[in-house]
């Protein structure tokens, strides 16, 4: 099968440039010493997991206990499930991972989901490995650092089910930081208090074998931290537009990680001199960050928003307005919700369909 | 199973609701002596399609050929595919539903299309049924009104293999126009495009047999144009919160059909007095709509986007902040992009699931 051969719209992942990006990722995080367990939220695919693996991670990192159901029925191991597991219905279902994966780590930030949690653990006769999930500073889960944090890490020794491993701290809000010396100062401050947090758990003898946090945009930047132990870099292994904004150490453009991921669409209608419509649009692209797609092949080609199954493309030179039925790839402007639209991923050599991945994660928030 | 066991974040729908929304547009339809093929490109479930035709909808448009491949194999006939079918993959895969529902009616805006159609439907042994697709001002798919599209129309019948059945002029800018009579005033003025063609196309002795557009914002303005034939309109048995921006000729709240969808939500952590996180951001609501999540059962507690899996929930009253573990239900913003997200929709009456309907057009959009 051949690019001309997929049916549009359709996600397309270029081999080189991935197989480039986690190799990269891999030699960087090996050579500070750390480890990494990338996040397997952004990509929802069992197969990408395992060639992570392959190339050196200890596990993946997932959102939700759906996806934890989903790497771990593929034999994914070392999973990570980054949001508090709260409730009966979930719990539940975190018991079924548990006896496929015993070392699956969750994370808590309440005193409440500790005793449920552990109560649960203890009704079913195994050993929960837990984080405490600390906030630094992205306004979203986790228990205040310091004190709190500690007093949260007590709570879970205190229940003989649950097995303190160390902490969690992310800080989604310096991921997307413009310019790297920036972004090095705004993630160096924040973090700071996961590390203060995790000098206060050393002071009292208690775990932090595992401290994790990190992103695609900090990568470089969190593995400096002497008290880091791990990365959870997700984005790194397909890239999107919102990232390659950021910046590098080098310059305006972020040249850490190759963009990827395109969304392949086809021109359905050329209904004027002016303008061509794409079979693309809510439902083939996130919509989530204020963004004008980029065309890949067609520069000086703008695309807008033509509602849920369409994109308008439009250009100051109508010599260039791609043809009916032409093919057009595009960088997706945020990888993990689009991502999150499609059934499989079309993985290619060139032009060629080397493999067609199922994304058997997607739809799994639950 | 009740509300209470659904894993979240989940689509409810409320039955009551549904039912209700459906009698009225298949009651003012039928008042104004239209046909009503609804569009499934909202919903995209086979069961929510049957329920309508058991209602009086004569099929069900559906934006994509995958979307048709799907009412086609649940047994929907009368399939209107909306968007041009262009290009040997896609016309391949219409021979397949044709073999099916051999009444489905394609729409096509390009000679090169009319073209391909035609030899594709002469090698396959089928006739296609076959509408004019024609601009009505949505800078979208269509011809231009007029004799453009009166000779694309004399091009389909000059193809052997094609049968020319009338018109199809959407007019999407007009939708969500606020207030009714400025509404009323914009589509009148576009849809007279489509009516002037629909006169020319007479007075040449070209079929006009169906005349179709509309949406659930212009149900009660189009249905009053003589020439239209039916309405395709299709958020209006669900509904969601642009829609119910726009007023109805009683005043600002469109009441015309009732809110019948939630998006239902666990409260995942409680970090601090002043916030509470709920399971659901760009990967449970569309975010294509400049929207701020309204809660429903939460007045006084405001939602906003904290990731692909975190909503943040806070509120002027700290007493009405909800507690760790607590069921939270939404309206969406924008509903077809928000189905579009989920595998099954769980039908509710009252807190009881009554039934769990799968969403099996989810992510077909090629």
């Amino acid at each position: 099968m051949n690019r001309s051969e997929i049916p549009t719209p359709a996600l397309l992942l270029d081999l080189d440039r991935f197989e480039r990006n986690i190799q990269k990722m891999a030699a960087h995080v090996k050579a500070a010493g750390k480890k990494l367990r990338p996040h397997a939220k952004t990509h929802k695919c069992p197969e990408i997991a395992r060639r992570q693996v392959a190339a050196g991670a200890v596990g993946v990192c997932v959102a939700k206990v759906g996806e934890a159901e989903v790497m771990a029925a593929a034999g994914v191991r070392n999973l990570l499930i980054t949001t508090e597991v709260v409730g009966p219905e979930k719990i539940g279902r975190l018991v079924g991972v548990l006896r496929r994966q015993p070392e699956t780590l969750v994370v808590v930030d309440h005193p409440d989901n500790v005793r449920e949690l552990g109560d649960a653990m203890a009704k079913a006769g195994l050993v929960l490995n837990v984080l405490v999930d600390v906030d630094v500073g992205g306004r979203r889960t986790g228990t205040q650092p310091g004190e709190p944090a500690r007093d949260l890490g007590r709570q879970v020794m205190a229940q003989p089910s649950l097995h303190l491993r160390g902490l969690q701290g992310y800080a989604g809000h310096c991921a997307h930081v413009m310019g790297f010396e920036e972004r090095r100062r705004t993630s160096r401050r924040w973090m700071g208090r996961l590390m203060k947090t995790r000098e206060l758990f050393e002071k009292h003898g208690m775990a932090v074998d595992i401290v994790t946090g990190g992103s695609s945009g900090t990568f470089n930047i969190d593995s400096e931290l002497e008290g880091m132990t791990e990365l959870q870099s997700g984005s790194y292994c397909v890239m999107d537009l919102d990232y390659r904004r950021i910046g590098s150490p080098r310059g305006a453009a972020y040249d850490e990680f190759e963009m990827a991921l395109t969304v392949l669409t086809t021109v359905v209608s050329v209904p004027s001199g002016e303008m061509a419509m794409v079979d693309a649009g809510f439902k083939a692209f996130s919509t989530d960050r204020p963004f004008v797609p980029e065309a890949v092949e067609w520069p000086g080609v703008e695309y807008s928003w033509a509602g849920d199954e369409h994109g308008r493309l439009t250009t100051a030179e109508p010599e260039r307005l791609p043809k009916l039925g032409q093919l057009i790839e595009f960088f997706p402007p945020h990888c993990d919700p689009t991502i999150n639209l499609y059934d499989r991923i079309y993985a290619m050599r060139g032009d060629t369909v080397e493999a067609v991945w199922e994304i058997s994660g997607r739809g799994r928030s639950q």
